[in-house]
């Protein structure tokens, strides 16, 4: 008897993630070693919180990382947000080493404000990973996200309203080199829950994950599930599609995009307001963007409404005057070309 | 003392419409005349359910049309699907001719089955309007569809999954040379809602709308509401931002696979492919959905998983045979190229 189909779903999806691993890095592994000896097998750690997710994606890498020839450990981040955290940290580790990972580690971080709290603790918990990485020269983190948080990312992407890219949810592959992988993107979280439990592995649920307080929250247990009754029990999938077709059609356009920036400058370097209005309203946005960056405004301040006001500057122009953007980026139109610089 | 802010915003989204209906009309109008007659103004239709957003177009249509030299007429579709529909198209004419439309006509269709009860009206409404147009020589219908028809259109597009020409919603000009206009894709259902308050005008609730059956009713009343708790009173106009900038991107890809459908052929015009390997995905994925459309695969049940399958024939080639899509086409490799033909 095999076993038990979620089980088995969580191992599949590892598996599969683990040999993308092998067919990336292992050659140029090699060859950096410069020896003839042969190199330590490459390791793989699990980023985990103690959650059902992430709980039952290092039981799969620790049962399918030694039958490819890898190395598996973990990492628990302690945010240091609540009373006891560092224990708990301590009690993930004493549990990702009984299910055989090594080396495991807990690594606290201290959360800035930066953002909103979600996006603070993100930045720290990345930060520790990519320490965690380097300092045990790990050949990739695995991440326990699965489809249900990359449906909700969508939504959250949707409520900016500011287009394809940020409906394009979690990379597959991210990070420095490809570091980041999430092999359960296309699983669902009942299945990693059923995984924990029919292993009988301890879970941790982390209380933020229920507080309305969160954004995330309010939409993974009140937005979400009316938009299921709405529109039927599909629709995580289909935000999941979304997000794969959106994420390959913003990098098509940005390649474009990245084309038609250096075909509408002139010889001095400026921008040609007529071949710009010759472009797609797509691709035009994305250059004029991509111009009002390179003149140092700050992309995260950078909205989609700035970008239609510089554009009216190629395709409504009546003769108004220059364009503020964020980080005193000014945009003008002079003498048919459009001068985006910091004031 | 001027209008009521709610009459002043109907007014001023018709009119801007009725300008851009001059600029695009007027001159091939009067060459079409052929003679140095003045022509008769040029009409302007309203296509009214008797509903409060499409009373408040009207309204705004009879105020704002002979300001500009036009003449504005309605007509009302009697769908014939509840007891007592025509007696209230014969109200809702009257109506109309009340705010001194003219010609205003009702005009009464037989809903099919096909594609579901929503689908099968929406398809006879629109005939019925396309005939009303061509019977009266209207230069336009404009459309009482508003910015939250519009979200709603855009979360029932994203429940599909299959890409973001579902996430653009309806265009604000649609139909054949442009016939079609909505004024109010940019305004709220409230303001339409206060401006027949505040002008008495009598509005009906078509009961379909509170319906629970409708999908649409759905989302309404329970999906779009919970949505807006969880992510903030912005989503509706996020989600109508969305639907703009991904017509503008589905429009640019469109092109850019019309193109590349073109230089990706041999001289005896099969797909080549090693030069679809080296296309982004969303553009190869696009010519390939273009091919076996012409190869004569109905558009409508052609999924994305069809075009996955097709595209591994190029991306994840190891002698797999044909893929079977709809309309009996069948996709396979021979010999470097990829032949799509209906078996």
């Amino acid at each position: 008897m095999g076993p038990h189909p979620a089980v088995a779903a969580i191992r599949l999806a590892v598996r599969r993630v683990l040999h993308d691993i092998l067919n990336d890095h292992q050659p140029s592994d090699i060859a950096a070693q410069g020896s003839h000896e042969r190199p330590p097998a490459p390791l793989v750690l699990v980023a985990c919180s103690g959650g059902a997710d992430s709980m039952a994606l290092a039981s799969a890498l620790a049962f399918e990382a030694p039958r490819l020839g890898l190395r598996a450990g973990g990492v628990t981040v302690d945010h240091g947000l609540q009373p006891g955290s560092d224990e708990r940290a301590d009690e993930v580790v004493l549990r990702l080493r009984g299910l055989g990972l090594d080396p495991v580690e807990a690594t606290a971080v201290t959360v800035g404000r930066e953002g909103g709290p979600e996006a603070a603790a993100r930045d720290a918990r990345y930060a520790a990973l990519d320490a965690a990485a380097e300092r045990h020269a790990a050949t990739a983190i695995l991440l326990g996200h699965t489809r249900d948080d990359q449906a909700e990312t969508v939504l959250l992407g949707l409520a900016r309203g500011s287009g394809i890219r940020s409906l394009s949810g979690m990379a597959a592959v991210s990070g420095t080199g490809g570091r980041y992988r999430r092999p359960f993107l296309q699983l669902d979280r009942q299945t990693a829950r059923k995984a924990c439990m029919v292993q009988s592995l301890p879970v941790w649920d982390d209380p933020h994950n229920a507080d309305p307080a969160y954004t995330r929250s309010r939409l993974r247990h009140e937005g979400l599930p009316a938009l299921e009754k709405a529109l039927g029990k599909g629709v995580v999938e289909a935000l999941a599609r979304t997000a794969q077709l959106s994420r390959d059609d913003a990098d098509a356009l940005d390649a474009w995009a990245g084309q038609a920036e250096a075909a509408v400058r002139d010889a001095t370097g400026l921008l040609e307001c007529a071949k710009l209005y010759a472009l797609p309203p797509a691709v035009r946005r994305r250059v004029l963007r991509r111009a009002a960056i390179e003149a140092g405004a700050p992309a995260g301040s950078l909205f989609a409404r700035h970008i239609e006001e510089v554009d009216r500057l190629i395709t409504g122009w009546r003769g108004q005057g220059g364009i503020n953007l964020p980080g005193k980026v000014v945009a003008q139109r002079q003498g048919g070309r459009l001068v985006i610089r910091q004031g």
